[in-house]
């Protein structure tokens, strides 16, 4: 049996069952956007991510400084689907010998540009030698507390009743991938929004404090993300094509596949928020609803008639054979 | 100009020139073996490495289990060598599609046992999909503390009358690689410590409570790296070769090579440790006086007549020419 039959999530999984039990330390481990840990009276989040040459991005078409911006923003994005701060993070570059020099400048840059946004510090990290360039980024934050204990915005927490809303427009990053690959310059537009995420951290935390009690980071794609939620949580997602909001560019771009890039392209790096309704419209800038929780399981696209529309595509799984 | 010309250690000086100023949070940033944070009173301590297939391990003669130990070991020597306790860490699986799921599996055992072993709680991580494997580990703790703030083993410590100690034997690490390259099985009692360091993590502790103000873990050369400790702390570091404890085992493998192996093989994870000589043998068990500090610079190794024999060789530098 080879990985690619289990794919990343089977992966995942089996790391879960390997760590039985898991550790008292943890509130949360293996299965979340980000582990959480109890560190004497503070809880304090945990995550990791890897960007590789040829599969996040190809070096030629994929500016350097870009991959150093956005080896670290998606390692804030999963911060912030905890609803957390972020504070200190390492690098794990893994180059090869050949490298120009300028090229590790740039990254160095990116990344940089992006603690400074952010306000993490750069602490520092590893340099290995390796046949192609990698860059993993572990990030550390701490969660916002409330009287009766830390706020967590967790992926088990969607309810029936409970509504799906989304941070911001889906699609244009992967339809932005698609114009880079095509040869379209960097600063296209759509291709910004591909090479640089810019994660809407503030959001996360302001749910957090109201009591949101669920989100994720659209990453691999709206479908597989919420797929997550809906596992987790035991409940099943209804979604409205015609309140995903898709924009002008994109259905211009490519009008057959807007709504696929949307529900499986990825990479948006928006935050979905589930919870009661008025609380997830209270927040600053209101999220857009696009769907709602009931009870069942999976996650279903639905268009104005109530027809499904799914698109078979649900997103990105690492190793899995497609 | 290409990466290979300025190595590792030119890399990692010009992230820390690229981070200007480092961050109000970070205690201690780039360069120390790991980075040191303010977090509300408390200091956590953050480090990462990697390993890579073909470059710190070679599938088929490194059994995937003794990956999985390693690639978590290297990082609580990390964490040794600032006197820290290793808390919780997480993982970056990077595999090709066509790796057997059993050899994950070994790999995920590996890990768990080095966890189970220095009570770390693995939380979680990433895998993404890349042409060979590898395996980055991010690992965060917490520092001892005193009544006048953290205690903590610094690479900038040493001082002029200072002693320099290790935790144990040098070069069997190194003679065990060469042992398993030319075919022996992976019992051999070398190969065993090559495979399965175990770095000392209670002396570190120990050290750290009792003022030693210096030290750092051996992982790419003796030699390499009291260099660091020398140019961090601008003095000059004398070895004398007939105290330093190398193996009959080794003496026995590589008779003429033996002293290269132990001041520039690596990855013994053993402990050095630089401070005054009564403090240094009080610990428990005491270790091996090897040399001590002077004013100057470098690190010389000379023999019991006072001739400088230090070894061409010096360790390992990733990236660098040779």
């Amino acid at each position: 049996v080879e990985v690619r039959e289990i794919g990343e999530f089977g992966l995942i999984e089996r790391l879960r069952r390997a760590l039985t039990g898991g550790h008292p330390r943890l509130l949360v481990g293996v299965g979340d956007d980000a582990a959480v840990w109890r560190a004497e009276g503070r809880f304090l989040l945990f995550t990791i991510d890897s960007l590789v040459s040829g599969v996040h991005f190809l070096p030629g078409r994929h500016p350097w400084e870009d991959v150093g911006w956005k080896a670290l923003a998606v390692n804030i994005s999963d911060i912030m689907a905890m609803g957390g701060v972020p504070e200190v993070a390492v690098v794990a570059l893994a180059l090869p010998p050949d490298m120009p020099l300028d090229h590790v400048d740039s990254l160095y840059q990116g990344l940089e540009e992006c603690a400074r946004t952010y306000d993490v510090a750069l602490a520092g990290g590893d340099i290995v030698q390796a046949p192609q360039v990698s860059i993993g980024v572990a990030l550390v934050g701490r969660a916002l507390e409330g009287p009766e204990g830390p706020l967590l915005l967790r992926r088990d927490g969607a309810r029936p009743g409970h509504v799906v809303a989304v941070s911001g427009p889906l699609g244009e990053s992967a339809a932005g991938l698609r114009r880079l690959l095509a040869g379209a310059p960097a600063d296209d537009p759509l291709v910004r929004v591909h090479l640089r995420p810019h994660p809407p951290l503030a959001l996360g935390q302001e749910a957090a404090r109201k009591g949101i009690p669920c989100a994720i980071d659209i990453s691999d794609g709206l479908l597989q993300d919420l797929g997550h939620v809906a596992r987790m949580s035991g409940v099943g997602i209804e979604l409205w094509a015609h309140r995903i909001p898709i924009p002008q560019e994109v259905w211009s771009a490519f009008p057959r596949e807007a709504l696929t890039l949307a529900c499986a392209g990825g990479e948006d790096y928006q935050l979905a928020l589930v919870g009661r309704e008025d609380i997830v419209l209270s927040l600053t800038p209101p999220p857009t609803v696009i769907g709602r929780v009931i009870e069942g399981e999976g996650v279903r696209v639905l268009d104005e008639r109530g027809h499904d529309v799914t698109p078979q595509e649900r997103g990105w799984n690492h190793l899995r054979q497609r």
